[in-house]
């Protein structure tokens, strides 16, 4: 599982008929320290993160669990959007800001 | 998933035999940031992706869906072609240019 | 497999229901040498690891195993809480400190 | 998938009895570029590589497939020699020759 | 498969009843070039490496199979001792001195 942040949409009209219907979005993942990531996870989401929010990202069987079936050409999805995140005294997650 | 831009092709004849036929494409993941990454996927292509296109990638069980057997040594497919792709303000895509 | 640090824990009231009554943490992977791990792990944990505490991290179907079920939205868990590390001579452990 | 370089070999006494008789080649990964990659795969090889060759590894289920059995100690394979490899304009391979 | 050195054990009390018994045995993979890895795996050991061996490490189903049942929080195994690994001309493996 990782935690991201919704950073995009992508759109494909060619597609595997599989992936019909399917809101696909652009994930960062956090990280730990001062610098951002600069990788960029492609997931479907069945449970409607708008941008900017952070969520849960599911792969593999947990993801096409949460997508109905296990016969999609899809192995990642969001599976919950986060409300919170604490951190222990000393962490510090790039590009949020720490609270007082 | 990964969201990637085909950079080359890949050929083979000595191989197992549930390779043939298989269109094999070379993949750069997309990045955020400034730096491309230096990654390269090997992914079969069922749908017909041209060289620069921008392609959606899976792996695992959904490449193996996707192109139709679960017995095959294969793990990775193109499972879309990319028509459009949205970031939020702020978030760059290495290699690409910004829209005005 | 991995060993890693609970750093903090995450909150989500919209989810997918497999994942409702489960504890999430948020952990850092330990790393040889001198810097710490920027990554972070999202974990179920049914096993009570408190702040700080060094866990042992399962993936995929074991994931699955320890928390009960194959047909979850989960894909990673706490496996074990860890009592003690020893690391060979010459070996360091970043952010922990040797032991006289 | 990926595609890399056969740099080396492994041999083992000591194993489960499941890798009796595979030939354990160390595969280099084929990196974007100026820099080379610093990981070592290590593939079970039952179609004959030779040291210097460019081969495709596969993962999982798909290198299982390819070693004729599920209940093996293998989860890495080579599954191809590479005849060739094209490349876009303004693509490089790390330690490959541009051809003219 | 990776190839690594063993640099450590781990202790568990607290642990899924499924990890009874198991050695727990730190990892590090090996890397080509002059810079060690600096990432830790953690692997149930069945065979009985010592400290500082190389072993190879296996994966998921692959790991499970040499552990003797799918149904266990672990997905990580050693299935081989390596007893030599050789490099051809021009490879270097970090932290192995080159043979004359």
């Amino acid at each position: 599982m990782l935690v991201g942040r919704v950073v995009g949409n992508v759109w494909a009209t060619q597609k595997d008929p599989t992936l019909e219907g399917l809101r696909m979005l652009l994930v960062q993942p956090l990280a730990l320290g001062e610098r951002a990531s600069d990788e960029i996870i492609v997931a479907a989401d069945p449970i409607g993160a708008g941008p900017g929010e952070t969520v849960l990202v599911a792969f593999g069987r947990a993801a096409r669990t949460v997508l109905g079936t296990q016969d999609a050409g899809w192995q990642v999805a969001v599976v919950a959007i986060v409300d919170d995140i604490s951190v222990d005294e000393g962490v510090t997650i790039a590009g949020r800001e720490s609270e007082p």
